[in-house]
């Protein structure tokens, strides 16, 4: 059967480092891999509320629907956070951010064409362009500064034009950086210059823990970048909720890819979502939810500082869920992760697994997700690692 | 921007029927166009109640996870009235059939490779296939008696090996014919003899209106059938809710490519049809809909003799929602479409939309859906609709 399928499936299965995940899901196990929100963090009782009212009071939830208005209504509100002016007619709802890197890239890229991307980046983007066999531009990136903008434009002076450049602005999955206004701007002019258009995904932007918050990149620019954002890390994953901000020609594109994906996106769901978020409880949320996750990341630093101290270094996150510890080269974080699951049982990811090609900073660096566990688990999770490393200095 | 974005969207573009469909939703409008189930017999205050038991009671039904265990023993024991046993790690989640047929599209198509059809098919299939701009191998088919199965076999013997054959067996959208148990054994072993799979999209399956139920094409073909199974004619669409059936090593390559598509299917309405599944009231519920649709079909069966007379024939479908109507070849039924929208104000697919290439049965052919509208709406319509082809006659 194998030998019957599209060619790029040969060339992919699933990571071993997946199985591994799965298998040490256990209780003995304290994860820092995946990049899970709290869940005691999400709003349920709010959402059993509105469950209840948009069942039992609306109408044409259960049926296929044009996207919801009244969730438009509330993502342009939400944007004006990030600093973006949008009509809700350049709204498109997506079944979470993932989507819709999904829809932009089979809009934008025809098999073997060129993409440019960081070095260390999200590997659900990696995942998506996997099919189109692309030609991969890097630049270099750093877990304190992030995307270096100067090589960036080098490289769209030098090289055939990319379809497009993919950037995480905002508490960087995995770096964890945050780009700065500045670099956001530069990134904004090379886009129109060049006309290349960016994918700015967004999942944490609005998990901003100090009081600056730095605008979105669509913010200087409306026409080159395509903006994706999520409920998933601010609301709640399971209801698969997300969006993109895009011009009108862009949209209606994206709905005939949407159409050919899955026909629409939840219509229960995004209801859910359009009735808690009109009742303006969200702020309350958002603003707790930045409350307990600015704490379990200062409790994670702390942990770190305590029981790690000069065995890594390691950056202090302005945004979303992740902390990036980097160690001596001599440490190789994979097999540091392989004798984690027989001996002290802390899970993470090793950097390695995040790089478009081999990289020696990645290699010996690890991504820590602070969100997930409480207070108590991450300084016992912090201990188990601490003893790992130093038996390899 | 246009020119900058994949090649093959050059060539796509939200048809004008669409539009006019949008344009045409007003109540002034009778329309038999959509595929839509009748929002009446959605089971609204059963799924409240499990909305909270899911909200209140479990855990895990908002966060990231994987599927939900509990669904696919409620899809396994289903799957046995279509004659299919399948173990549950056979069976995969997806956000409704459509995305289905494209996770198993992108599976096993390369772009430009060749696929397999009938000359008239579902349009969802025909938009997934356009990012590969495939060449297209169709055999006959016909509203009563459906797919040539020996023109497939003439096909498989003399042309490419193709990468795909898609069918839908039971109430098919838009001919409206069951295929006979015969041809689904036929193309059951034509698949495995020819190493060509089949995608077998089920959606109206368990639509049945009359005392034969065919089994599916997987029942006697388990290693080339990919079954494609749907919540959304028999449930609610708004759940976003399908499956698929196949062996265990194509259910690992979905998995990586349902990952890239959007990580998971979402968790909350899982777990509410699950848990409404589990309480043994679908049973009933799928007995009320036949017993509704089947009345409704009869209906417009009766309206079309009554009314439209000698001046068509139609189908008198065993499963799904859709009667196909034939007029005489001088009508041309996009002309009649057009004509209706100012006049008449009756709506329908003219047939020429679902046509892989001009097709002459199709052109003078339309698509009616009779499970939307109440009896007197569909007495309404189709006297409009006779009113409407009898002038031109």
């Amino acid at each position: 059967m194998a030998q019957r399928l599209a060619a790029w499936t040969q060339f992919t299965k699933r990571s071993a480092l997946q199985d591994m995940l799965e298998l040490t899901s256990g209780p003995e196990y304290i994860s820092f891999g995946l990049g899970l929100p709290n869940a005691e963090c999400f709003p349920t009782e709010q959402l059993a509320v509105s469950a209840n009212e948009v069942l039992l009071r609306q109408s044409n939830h259960l049926q296929y629907a044009p996207p919801t208005e009244l969730l438009k209504q509330q993502i342009q509100l939400l944007m004006r956070q990030r600093g973006v002016e949008c009509s809700t007619s350049q709204i498109f709802l997506t079944a979470g951010a993932q989507q819709g890197i999904n829809l932009l890239a089979r809009l934008l890229l025809d098999p073997g064409r060129t993409v440019l991307s960081e070095e260390v980046t999200y590997t659900g983007f990696l995942q998506v362009l996997e099919p189109f066999q692309p030609r991969m531009l890097t630049v270099p990136t750093d877990p304190m500064t992030g995307i270096d903008v100067e090589q960036i434009e080098q490289v769209l002076q030098t090289e055939e034009r990319p379809a497009c450049m993919y950037v995480i602005p905002s508490g960087h999955n995995p770096l964890s950086y945050t780009l700065s206004r500045a670099k956001r701007l530069k990134l904004a002019q090379l886009a129109a210059e060049y006309e290349v258009p960016i994918i700015e995904d967004d999942p944490y932007g609005f998990l901003a823990y100090e009081d600056i918050e730095i605008p979105a990149i669509k913010s200087f620019q409306s026409d080159w970048v395509f903006y994706v954002g999520s409920f998933s890390k601010i609301l709640a994953p399971g209801l698969r909720l997300g969006w993109i901000i895009a011009n009108k020609e862009i949209i209606e594109k994206l709905s005939i890819v949407k159409e050919a994906a899955d026909i629409n996106t939840g219509t229960l769901t995004q209801q859910i979502a359009a009735n808690f978020l009109q009742k303006d409880e969200f702020t309350n949320h958002l603003h707790h939810l930045r409350q307990e996750y600015r704490s379990r990341r200062n409790g994670m630093l702390d942990q770190l500082a305590a029981q790690l101290g000069g065995a890594g270094s390691w950056t202090i996150p302005l945004s979303g869920l992740f902390i990036w510890v980097c160690f001596p080269e001599s440490i190789n974080t994979m097999e540091l992760f392989r004798e984690s699951i027989t001996t002290e049982k802390v899970t993470f990811f090793p950097g390695s697994v995040f790089a478009v090609n081999q990289n020696q900073m990645a290699s010996s660096s690890i991504r820590l997700n602070f969100s997930f566990n409480n207070h108590d688990r991450i300084e016992e999770g912090i201990a188990r690692l601490s003893r790992l490393v130093k038996r390899h200095l």
